[in-house]
């Protein structure tokens, strides 16, 4: 299966299914996420911090600029390749308060176990939430448990929220794009979710491939330290770097335009996705970042990157343009340009 | 079904089930939810504002003192008489800052949705959401929206997470109160749990019985506004009055002893418990707090609640002791003692 489509067919878009009832794709981070938000959240909340859309809120106290951001996991299974559903809540929720350039401080955690759940796993997890957030020098500063009945949630959902302090003169959003801008990619794609979708079929490759989920602020940090003037940064988690980049092209009213060959996927992730027909753009990552940089910039904010262990492997991937605001093309390697839409359905559900 | 027990009774308590899987009570806010967070949250994520036990963490940002909470609500049914579980999760949490002397500013919002959940529902549930914030002065400014697949979820689960900020000179903990000092409650006990189970059962009383979810910060503000030094707050959610006071005399080191008589219950709770073979005393309230304070103010902020619409019905219901540390008593009208101890199991799962 593949999302991307002619800039001809976009014409045409395929019809979603009935809108009466929640579906898969609604948790996906793609189209119907999107819908959802705008037609449900957006009108009933609406507030300025909210309708920024970003992965956290910046909101004032005092003379203090603090990064807040919630996230709920409910990834299957609870261990897998490169982490688990503990190491995930944390790194997830870290790098939205890093996202926002946030130097992430303070998280919460609230637990809702299926009746039955083993006290054992529950401690691994607890325990793996706490090694991460320790390596990340957070504290989980307080939390919550609720038990539903057997057959009432799937073994254990965890919510972490996080509080991170925004440092003067960052100012980012996915609404700060501006044509002439480089995109800017931190590593390779596709790891998380191939990791994940690996385990849950049983499927084996030669090279175990395992979660790229991490911590990011530390390599934010870097980043900004060379450059306070970053427009924006994303990590893209459900949905992939087509989900992502659409997000950033819609708010900032600007088009997209990506170098298929420069964009990096590690050769087993290749493998996996052609296997099992998965276009690597949509695939989770959990410790990737995206970020937009003025031209002048890019140079200087990629090498700050590259100094970093976990963006060795960053790359240009892209230009910000002016025309077809919203857009998200690809160039490929054959010199075709081809639209790289967001995610319509429900690629693989539950994957964070 | 009553747990309260007689001193003699005490020095051989009940075996408490095996210990290997999560069972119900462990959500239930009594003993086993107590147990868990001592053997398994509290030795893994060890940190001071933890440690504290209270129901939010106040931490330091810059020269602010914040609260900071989070609360996971699977409240069944979603919609009852006098709120749903839009309302709930914004009282909750607002109360949980509200507890720690904070004025509440803003809130998260994760939704976790099970497949072919009703989108009317959904916009129903987030549209009592934002009244409830918008009635309280919260700005709900982040959230995030998962989706399980059909029968992995129970239709909506909520988790919300709030950030207030604490006045110079307030100082609320669990952990202070004193021998002498007054236990003050703010009104009649018990009607929230009552009105979930009657919607549950399909009971039908003469007199309908409403939830008395509230947000409780404005009678909080008043109360401080009398007497900074109030030692402890505490909303008697899950568990009831009897397990929150358990939980002070506990972390405080002290006794408690209650006068049943002066124990605000509206009649047609108290026919109703009756009926369902369950003590008031441990049935969930989502709109009362209970205040320990010094003996000399307790006057005073008695009178502030009284002059505040959700503090009519205030009463001075029991005294701070210094013996039997730990240990929370009831004087009956026929003037004996009896202990009221902490909830032993799952009097009533999932209601908040």
């Amino acid at each position: 299966m593949t999302t991307t489509k002619t800039i001809a067919e976009l014409s045409c878009p395929a019809p979603l299914p009935a809108k009466d009832t929640i579906l898969l794709g609604h948790g996906s981070g793609g189209k119907l996420s999107n819908e959802l938000v705008r037609d449900i959240f957006l009108p009933a909340l609406r507030n300025p911090a909210l309708a920024r859309l970003d992965d956290q809120a910046i909101v004032k106290i005092g003379n203090q600029r603090l990064a807040f951001t919630t996230d709920s996991f409910v990834v299957k299974p609870l261990f897998f390749a490169g982490g688990d559903i503990g190491s995930l809540a944390v790194h997830g929720t870290v790098n939205d308060l890093a996202m926002g350039g946030a130097m992430p401080l303070f998280l919460s955690a609230a637990f809702i176990i299926e009746e039955g759940f083993s006290i054992g796993e529950l401690r691994r997890v607890v325990d793996s939430l706490h090694r991460a957030a320790s390596a990340a020098g957070v504290e989980v500063v307080t939390g919550d448990t609720k038990v539903v009945e057997k057959g009432k949630g799937d073994g254990l959902f965890i919510t972490t929220t996080g509080i991170g302090v925004v440092p003067d003169g960052v100012d980012l959003s996915a609404s700060h794009a501006c044509p002439g801008d480089k995109v800017l990619l931190s590593g390779s794609i596709g790891e998380h979710g191939i990791a994940i979708l690996a385990q849950r079929t049983g499927l084996e490759f030669e090279t175990e491939i395992q979660s790229d989920s991490a911590a990011l602020h530390t390599l934010v940090a870097d980043m900004l330290a060379v450059r306070r003037e970053i427009r924006c940064m994303r990590d893209p988690t459900r949905g992939g770097v087509s989900s992502t980049l659409n997000e950033i092209a819609q708010q900032s009213h600007v088009s997209i335009e990506l170098e298929e060959q420069s964009i990096p996927i590690r050769e087993e992730v290749r493998g996996a996705c052609e296997l099992l027909g998965l276009d690597p753009l949509y695939v989770a990552n959990e410790g990737k970042l995206i970020a937009i940089v003025a031209a002048e910039s890019a140079g200087k904010v990629l090498q700050a990157m590259r100094n970093h262990p976990l963006g060795i492997a960053a790359q240009i991937i892209g230009t910000v343009g002016k025309e077809h605001a919203g857009l998200v093309t690809m160039r490929t390697p054959l010199g075709t340009t081809r639209v790289v839409d967001m995610l319509a359905g429900d690629q693989l559900p539950r994957i964070c």
